[in-house]
């Protein structure tokens, strides 16, 4: 195996074309060996192996950048760079994250989640390299999917003012994390269809340079156009057309699938876990199929990850009009769904806590200083959700709860959820966040208010003394253990209340609490700082009542255990308990 | 007069060409009447008269909607929809905000004042009249500035997925606020000079089809190409070339210092009024300039707005390669920023709060996760900002410190300012954010720390006891009076705390301030909500300290008087005082 000695790039330039061929062919099998275990990003991976070969073939790294956009092509990479243990050894699975990361390597130079970001964090790198009168290419690597990202768009169009040696590697593989929307992509095929002829074109309209490589898997072809780039003064574009998939028949037929999968048979491809049960991402897509068909001025929105809320093709193809993937474009989802709304239409746009972080500006602007009915569906927002540094979703609570007119629900069950997502749709005033609650489908037996248009207005579901536990959201189950074990220990049951709206304060509710509660405990499934708990401890901050506060420190967190981070922020019931008694 | 009798846009379709033309004469003088009292946007202004004049006559608003990208030529609009008096007559000068506003007439569709929106606001109405099987034009009017911000760029590309009636039309005047900067000008200017017939065209590239208009001063001429696209069935664009500044000579000429200006003497042009004393947008370019001039790995980056710290075009010039106005591009200006770090230089993005709301996953994700060293500095980060609904600098606490990692810095005073900029320049671990004083430059004769590198230490610049004033920014010096009233009323003289750190508790120094203070008050520039006085709020949560936080409430407000809102907010002395005795 040629893999096993490659301890760094430099040990590829030795090879000949049949040899990195062959070094091609292991790549594949260490890719299948750890993604067919632990699941991960296939098909953009399988695609970009040849690419990647040749990039550490002709340019010399680390004193040549390469900068990944969102990392889901970095795996061979990592491999080329020591860290093929991590791919072929499955105890050394965990010595590595999904994503290029500094801490693991000289070779990587962020680390990177999100899309969009190579182009321009890639031209500061070059920018710092013109300040400081050093050498070496840098080399941004970007994915088709992630060029319609606002962020991708500002830093191609900035690009050619560099003057200087900057590539973007564009691999373009005709597909997004689903099918690829927008315009520019009709371009990107109008290149490949012209072998990169075609006089209109998207990258020299934003002033650069360009060229094409026609056959993206071919190593030689490849190394043929990288070293005619290397050393080049301007910056430039190099088009590659790859293979989604490559080398792995059930990725290369099924690309949307297998854009990430889950632990698979590698010889069947069948999936290898089962998720039974209830999940919210295909009942909330089974609401709103049922939603659009009754209303057909509702409008399901999402950016490029519709299966997240279960929009798979079927699905999308029966909601047609009235199902809209915008592509990576989450500021356009925002300020769209905004004129939807103003013109009448009831948008409902789905995305990650994470990603949401994109839209800020949007929400605050476009949509709540306009106030237009809008709704915003806020996924894996939660200490349960994704665990990758990238990816958090404990942030948004502080992020859009203080931005003004915004009204951000939170329930604490699947009942409540739904009533307050209908209630959302329906009502005509307010711009309206609901936060999916992440920690399994948590039924109810007790009615659910069905109107929340008494904004702000918090629920007593248990009435007692002494202690009030104010539990927000998907935290509201601890919130009901902490009172039992309370009731059991003291002998007097404690309030609980069900506070429902993050971006508001019911005063009058926390004011008859002072009469018989000297203590108020609040939960929250995000961190602390800015958050819910903060506007209770304001609240009470001049009164005699004690107000103790649990959520998450401030911190990126990384690959965490949720039963750790829990116990560190002291967020078990018997924690709490011992702080408070 | 002709603009006498335009009670409504109907009121223009009767008139020829050359009452057309007149009307347009007509029109300037009414927006130099107000421009040169009031000040305002008046280059784009004055380039836009012809084609809103056509825009209205062939169009019919409101059936038809015209979206007014930041509002910046939306003047001639609100004269022909009913409000010219506030153009005409100086008593009427109060009745009308310098942006479209839906509350004013039903002819503006949105509160708009950010850049680059009005693509992705208009493709909304446009998705909400086809939803709804309506009918009508959506029309949305973007400068060339505003199109290369990703929120622009992402609708754009987005908007030949409509496959309906949608009209963009771009208002090319060939420039930004100052230069333009991004390769798509290139573009801009080749289609220019070839009457619009170049092959290579971004516009195409992004799926649209285009037309193009060589006199987007001449009436007859857009009115031609207006009906020629008037009730299309699919998206295009009408690309115009307009004169920025056309008809008043000096904003002809001067096309930078007449983007925005203040009031002026309309026949000479001078300036009426005059700012003596100092300014921290000239004292931010002075030091950033022989911070230059001493290491060349410094960069200061802004995003169009070159002259909000000082950098007019000689400055500009002299500074050469260590100066980048990226354009309207925030999104990109960050991550670049992050990428300079890392490669070793030091960076400096300068921008306005409000402003600062596009790039929150770029501090979080590109910056933050990084932890690469860049500056960004915050300007009209205050109650003393921008007093317009759309610009306001009171969200940025709350938006960015609670972002892990970040240090946010809030300096007291001019010395500290310079001190803690100087740090963050020098520094190497930490992304750093300050937020420059809003309240005048004060001056103070003791000295001022100049390692900041003890993050989160708070300093005691006063001990007293009983009271602990925490006086946040450019609120330290309200907590400097409020000390003297407490002395002057009670006899002892409170504790002041200047905190310094937006980002993170002193727990040393608070616990210690338990022994002798049982009131702790917090002072801070900004909404409460989500802010720093919140965090102390929380940690005093569950002792006997009383906490009492000041800010102001969370809420859009608008065209305010800041001595009102201090008071609503019970920002005086006296009303602090008041309220914790």
């Amino acid at each position: 195996m040629y893999i096993e000695k490659i301890k760094s790039p430099a040990d590829i330039k030795v090879l000949d074309t049949d040899q990195l061929n062959e070094l091609a062919s292991e790549i594949r099998t260490g890719l299948i060996n750890r993604l067919s275990k632990r699941g991960g990003h296939v098909g953009p991976n399988l695609g970009f192996v040849e690419a990647t070969i040749a990039l550490h073939y002709v340019f010399d790294s680390p004193k040549d950048k390469f900068v990944f956009d969102v990392s889901h092509q970095s795996y061979t990479h990592k491999m080329l760079t020591g860290r093929s243990a991590a791919y072929f050894e499955d105890e050394h699975f965990g010595d590595i994250s999904g994503y290029t990361n500094p801490e693991e390597s000289e070779h990587d130079f962020f680390n990177v989640g999100h899309t969009s970001t190579s182009v321009s964090l890639a031209s500061g790198l070059a920018k710092g390299r013109d300040l400081k009168g050093e050498s070496g290419n840098v080399i941004a690597i970007i994915g088709d999917g992630s060029l319609s990202g606002g962020e991708a768009l500002e830093g191609i169009d900035f690009a050619s003012e560099l003057e200087s040696n900057f590539i973007i590697l564009v691999n373009d593989n005709g597909m997004s994390i689903a099918e690829n929307y927008g315009g520019l992509y009709k371009n990107l095929k109008a290149l490949r269809d012209s072998d990169g002829k075609c006089e209109c074109n998207l990258f020299k309209a934003m002033g650069l340079d360009y060229t094409y490589v026609a056959d993206g898997n071919n190593i030689a072809e490849l190394i043929d156009t990288f070293k005619k780039v290397k050393d080049i003064d301007h910056p430039i574009v190099v088009h590659i057309n790859t293979l989604k998939g490559k080398g792995y028949k059930p990725a290369e037929t099924y690309k949307e699938d297998w854009h990430w999968h889950m632990p698979f048979d590698p010889a069947t491809g069948n999936t290898t876990v089962s998720f039974d049960g209830e999940d919210y991402g295909d009942m909330t897509c089974d609401y709103l199929m049922k939603k659009m068909k009754a209303d057909r001025s509702v409008v399901t929105i999402v950016a490029a990850v519709p299966t997240n809320i279960g929009f798979t093709e079927d699905k999308r193809k029966k909601a047609g009009k009235q199902f809209v993937d915008v592509g990576i474009a989450e500021e356009h989802a925002v300020a769209m769904a905004s004129g939807i709304a103003k013109a009448g239409g009831k948008p409902v746009f789905a995305t990650h806590s994470s990603f949401l972080q994109r839209t800020y500006d949007q929400i605050s602007q476009d949509l709540c200083i306009n106030s237009n009915p809008a709704t915003l569906l806020v996924n894996t927002a939660s200490v349960y959700g994704m665990n990758d540094i990238t990816h958090l979703g404990i942030y948004d609570i502080p992020m859009i709860s203080n931005i003004p007119n915004l009204v951000y629900l939170a329930p604490t069950n699947c009942e409540e959820y739904f009533a307050m997502l209908d209630w959302s749709i329906e009502q005509d005033k307010y711009p309206v966040a609901v936060r999916i609650p992440c920690n399994g489908v948590v039924h109810t037996d007790k009615p659910v208010d069905t109107d929340y248009s008494d904004i702000n207005k918090y629920k007593i579901t248990q009435q007692g003394r002494n202690t009030a536990i104010i539990a927000l959201g998907d935290f509201y189950q601890i919130g009901e253990e902490l009172a039992k074990l309370i009731e059991e220990k003291t002998g007097t049951a404690p309030t609980i209340v069900n506070p429902r709206y993050i971006t508001g304060i019911d005063s009058e509710l926390l004011e008859q609490l002072k009469a018989e509660h000297s203590v108020v405990v609040t939960l929250e499934d995000g961190i602390l700082d800015g958050g819910f708990g903060e506007k209770i401890a304001r609240f009470y901050g001049s009164s005699d009542v004690k107000v103790y506060n649990y959520g998450l420190k401030k911190k990126f967190i990384d690959r965490y255990s949720v039963e750790e981070v829990l116990k560190e922020n002291h967020l078990t019931p018997e924690q709490i308990y011992n702080d408070i008694f």
